[in-house]
């Protein structure tokens, strides 16, 4: 009884949206389909048997159904009987009693469904078998292009997102370049190390999201999915923006159709992360070598001129001064600075994905990852002082370093070739990880279940698609605008940072029996508090240049996911099986009645019981096949072929049968009259006078009174239903069948069956 | 035997679209009900009570049936167990046994439904009864104005059309219009005798519809049916953009919003149409008289004016000439004027609204209509000629005779507020002849039936709402240009207009019995040749202008409604009832069954009804209840409330049952195979393995092969559907059963039963 007790309580601790203590939720990261399908818990499966015994006593012998069966279930003794031609042939396996299904049986079977199923594997590639899932371990070499595509891309952006800031100020804006650069070179220090913490103690993967729940509780868990949802879409939408800029600062001639462009590459990226492209990972790490190459030059021949001229920094064009250097611009330029951060985390979620000693690789490759993140950032922040450069509109800061080091040529070609091509690569990377921060939202009940799917290419496909559109959204809504996008990105990374550290630091109190904890803790803390402080200064200094949007959409998200979660939990309790003995003994004493209870259950303890029956009220409760009374209702507009099969099906039934049919006026239900006792009045018909025409309405309030006076039954409403050929032949019928079934779908016990009726051509 | 052909023969002949020969279809005009559900002919008749024998062998006594009942069909045994509150109360009628739905039984159960239809019932009035239908007879000076709001209101954009074509010739051009005038008058003249005809020959309403389709023919008469909803749908756009014009004459601020206002005036007036407001007959017969008065007034101040100075033109501004004065140019402006004819034929598509004798009384209102439009039509032209006005874009030419003759005051705007007020009427009598038209496509089986439904306010209001998009289309489309939307105009009247009266020649040919059949016919004939002519040069010399696209619609509507009733025809075979013994005698000799057929219905002779069976060879046949072999299949995805709630209802039916559940893995569908176990086993169950985690694809994969392997049985699919309260939540359910429903429509013989499970709150 305690451990049922406990499986309960566990269940609802774990973030389990379906209540059932599943074994494997807390195996984060990888998805299986266990998510769909959750194991029972031990209580679950004694209720199961428990219904399970009910269900033997009022149920004839399970031989008897089986042998009345008058199909082959299996498939298997009719092979000539199949048509194979449609969609493939079932292989029933051997020595097992399931059946598969073969690939060729996903075709949608409407012909239009067709037409769009070709196009889809064209554009998709052949489904993969779910067998296919391989993980991938990644040498650190490789692992480091694919994993800090993210990161280091941000240099891109950073550094002139920061002086776009600071050259409002004048040249004595300017000046502050180098102190907060320093600044953000030792946040992204700091951040490293706490990072490293994270990696050492969730070797299995440690997002955000999972620290944060682990640690701080579900609402921290949920705020820090999004937020770090919204860096991702931010991530696509900046770093698409910034690779645009990066190619029309190249070839101004582009620069009209920047928006287009921008949308044409995220459809790109959408397509090819629907195919799931994931073997590519060598490939992924050319553009990543080429970019760290490309800056590395930059930086080096940069430097070289400026030591030739003795680091003498070169005059900045004269500006105008449009605000005070003020504390507040300083702020602002740091928090713009620090976007230059973003992605960093990327790693700790990756663990698994290394070669053993996973987390030791991962360590390394993240220290190597900080090392050239800080050359490049450092780097080229320096090479701006010294070059005298100053951002503006039509060429990006990194594309006006290349050309004055290396002139209009090869070099500065590959530059921009190269930053567009990491630009691109950071942005795909988002199209791995938002799909799985919703994954394990949706895993949790906090996102809807249909982020859990995984596509036929064992990609999740509507993660992938729900990103694209968000990431269009944004970016056409900023008119593809870097500037005007970064106010919004800082706030969703540095809240996600501060979640995850603040968890690690609550871990490794929990955890002091682990070596180091004391250091891990101090690194973390001061991780966590720079975070904070970064989130804090972004969220009030850029607030009304667009951060109300991120804090706006991060709590409607955390908002909607907390009402999600609490409809699936109702739906859990809804759905879950409640054995006739809970409500009984109000009913009739035990023992006293005529059927023998069984006694192995113990009867459920009222305190755990009735509080879930007094939440649900209005549920409706569990059935056994003799209590079903049946009364079948067939709506009939005319006597044809239509309406005479619907009567033949449920005549065929045995079940006490009535007949309706809705007259506009008192002649008209006469003669119809008329027509039923020339048919021969076999059974019986009440025809109802409807002098508004309607057909609906009239029908669903006959129903509905029928219900009311014997709510006990169990109405089934029988429609024929005429199945047209081509789709605009739709609109030539009354589509009363599915009005119909829309407007009973609210009344309880009330079942809709549609008899087809197949037009010819 | 002889008879029965007949009656096929005739019910093909009728433009009835159901096939079955409906006594009243010949009435024209007046909508009723029996359209939606026509009258049996003998033959069906027979073949009811046919089939009728045949299910009262295979059923048990009605008796039985009757008394099995758990419930009264009448309602009326258990006045308490109704709810009243919801949609009000059933009234069982005294007598009777039908029961009659009340007004409220009309409101739709959904709360968001609930809402529109509140607003709904605010915008548009309570329901009206379909005994409210009582047809208004209308005194001659009623209808009058009433009926020849259309035709009048064409002198405020008719002779505009004109000059503004010949001005483009400049002074020579402008000579030609006193001519051309004339010619028009003549025509004018022409068509109106031709339309006395056509009152006397078709009382009870002839327009063009009726009139060609029943001379000429079917495909004519839907040609003539285009041409007039292309005419009332551009009546609309030109009148409000004619009024519209009257208005900004008047108020040049205005000018800007035209197209708005526009807009906006269709949208009342839909608005107003949809509310079915009809008594307001004398309302408006008010618009037309001032119109009548001013342009009269207008006319006789002027022509004093010009005998004041010896009727001496006015000599006219300078003018550009840009086009020569070609004969082309000359026929151009010809069938402009011509639009000035437009609404000619309303007096004679209405006869039965008129008092007794009301096809009298129809056309001495005609000859009046007539006199009065040659009236205003000369006296305009006459005036502009003499005050050497000429039309130019910001002013109407109608605003300045005005201004001109009376000076900017109170008369002046007397007369641009009577042109606005006539030709917003003009507009409002398309809203009522449209759906009509439309009507009596739909009756004839050429229009979707959804045209045949008189809203609750006895209103067309599915017609209404498609003239208000159309011309809304039109209006928008062309910037509410009268000038551009003019060529599109004169092809559809015109069309309609030869068609009816070259119907009316063929009409007095069959017809030479009736008095005074020859002057008749020379009247007819004269006025539809006149007509072919304008049409054909509308169509030519106009055709690049817009005329085209007139030409391509009507086209299209006329290849739509063809293909329409095409596939009525085939769903009024495909219904038809096919009792066995036409199949039979192919299987067995008649007679050697165990079971006695009767005889009093000879067998149908082969060479009537094998025809139809080949056609219809795809078609499904007829079925008694004895017939239908049950298979219930119960897609099982947990083994939770619903999903019991589904095995329970199908094993209440006691017919074969098998349970199905798929699987991602191999080890998945073991596991459910030992839940299925631990529950009892009760069942056969058949868990398909679907590698790809698609879910409805296998199982419509597996189903269809199960009705491979037995088509002879009738499969029921049993699905457990979660029933949300809202809307939003419904994202959050897998969408499986209306996708599986849509997937399986297409098969037949299976049949889809959803067990809806309702979560609370």
């Amino acid at each position: 009884m305690i451990r049922m007790e406990a499986g309960r309580g566990r269940s609802s601790d774990t973030d389990n949206g379906s209540g059932n203590g599943s074994a494997d939720t807390s195996a984060a990261g990888a998805p299986s389909p266990d998510a769909l399908l959750p194991r029972l818990s031990d209580r679950d499966l004694k209720i199961l048997r428990y219904v399970g015994r009910e269900w033997g006593q009022v149920l004839e012998d399970p031989e008897v159904w089986r042998s009345a069966l008058p199909v082959d279930p299996n498939l298997g003794g009719y092979p000539d009987a199949v048509s194979p031609k449609r969609f493939g042939r079932f292989v029933p396996l051997t020595g097992l009693p399931a059946v598969e299904a073969e690939e060729e049986a996903e075709a949608p079977p409407s012909p239009l469904g067709r037409v769009g199923h070709h196009v889809r594997r064209v554009l998709l590639g052949p489904p993969l078998a779910g067998t296919a899932i391989a993980v991938e371990r990644m040498r650190k070499l490789v692992a480091l292009p694919v994993l800090s595509a993210d990161a280091l891309s941000s240099v891109a952006y950073g550094p002139e997102a920061m002086l776009a800031v600071l050259v409002l100020g004048g040249a004595a804006g300017l000046r502050y370049s180098l102190p907060i650069a320093a600044v953000i070179a030792f946040m992204m220090l700091a951040v490293g190390v706490s990072y490293r913490q994270t990696i050492r103690a969730y070797p299995h993967g440690g997002g955000s999201y999972i620290v944060a729940s682990d640690n701080l509780g579900r609402v921290p868990g949920v705020v820090a999915a999004a937020g770090l949802m919204i860096d991702y879409i931010m991530t696509v939408a900046v770093s698409i923006a910034s690779g645009v800029e990066a190619i029309t600062s190249a070839l101004p001639a582009l620069a009209p159709s920047a928006v287009v462009i921008g949308v044409a590459v995220i459809v790109v990226l959408l397509v090819g992360n629907l195919r799931g492209v994931r073997q590519a990972g060598a490939a992924f790490a050319a553009p990543t070598y080429a970019f760290i190459i490309a800056v590395f030059t930059l930086v080096a021949v940069g430097l070289a001129d400026a030591a030739a001229r003795g680091f003498q920094p070169m005059p900045t064009p004269r500006l105008p001064v449009t605000e005070g250097v003020t504390l507040l611009l300083v702020l602002r330029a740091f928090t713009s600075g620090s976007t230059a951060m973003t992605g960093i985390e990327a790693i700790s979620n990756a663990v698994p994905a290394f070669r053993p000693t996973e987390w030791r690789n991962a360590r390394t490759t993240l220290t190597w990852m900080v090392t050239v993140l800080l050359i490049l950032f450092g780097g080229t922040v320096a090479l701006v002082h010294l070059d005298g450069v100053v951002p503006h509109g039509n060429e990006t800061v990194l594309s006006q370093l290349a050309r004055r080091t290396f002139g209009p040529g090869v070099m500065y070609g590959y530059v921009q070739a190269a930053t567009a091509a990491i630009l691109l690569l950071a942005a795909n990377t988002a199209f791995n990880d938002f799909p799985r921060v919703l994954f394990l939202l949706a895993r949790g009940g906090h996102a809807p279940r249909l982020f859990l799917r995984v596509g036929d290419r064992l990609s999740f496909s509507n993660g992938i698609l729900a990103l694209a559109l968000a990431a269009i959204a944004i970016f056409v809504g900023f008119a593809g605008n870097t500037q005007s996008l970064i106010p919004l990105y800082a706030v969703g990374v540095f809240l996600a940072f501060t979640l995850s550290q603040a968890g690690m630091v609550v871990h490794w109190l929990r955890h002091r029996d682990q070596a180091h904890w004391r250091k891990s803790l101090v690194f973390n803390a001061t991780g966590g508090l720079l975070s904070a402080i970064v989130f804090f200064t972004a969220g009030i200094t850029k607030f009304t240049e667009g951060a109300w949007v991120a804090v706006l959409v991060i709590g409607l998200l955390v908002l909607l996911a907390l009402r999600i979660r609490r409809h699936y939990d109702l739906c859990t309790q809804a759905l879950a099986l409640r054995p006739h003995v809970i409500e009984l003994p109000r009913q009739s004493a035990p023992g006293s009645g005529p059927r023998v209870r069984p006694t192995a259950m113990p009867p459920m303890t009222a305190d755990t019981e009735t509080e879930e029956l007094e939440e649900l009220e209005e549920a409706e409760s569990e059935e056994y096949p003799e209590e079903v009374g049946h009364l079948v209702i067939v709506p009939i507009a005319r006597l044809d072929l239509a309406g005479m099969r619907a009567l033949a099906y449920a005549a065929s039934l045995g079940q006490p049968l009535l007949a309706l049919h809705l007259s506009p006026t008192e002649t008209e239900a006469e003669r119809f009259r008329g027509y039923w006792a020339t048919w021969g009045d076999h059974l019986p018909l009440e025809v109802v006078v409807s002098p508004h025409r309607a057909i609906v309405a009239p029908l669903v309030h006959y129903i509905e009174t029928l219900h009311h006076q014997r709510p006990d039954l169990t109405l089934t409403v029988i429609l024929p239903e005429i199945v047209v050929r081509h789709w605009w032949q739709r609109v030539l019928h009354n589509q009363t069948a599915p009005r119909l079934r829309r407007a009973l779908r609210r009344l309880p016990k009330i079942v809709i069956t549609t008899i087809p009726f197949h037009l010819p051509r």
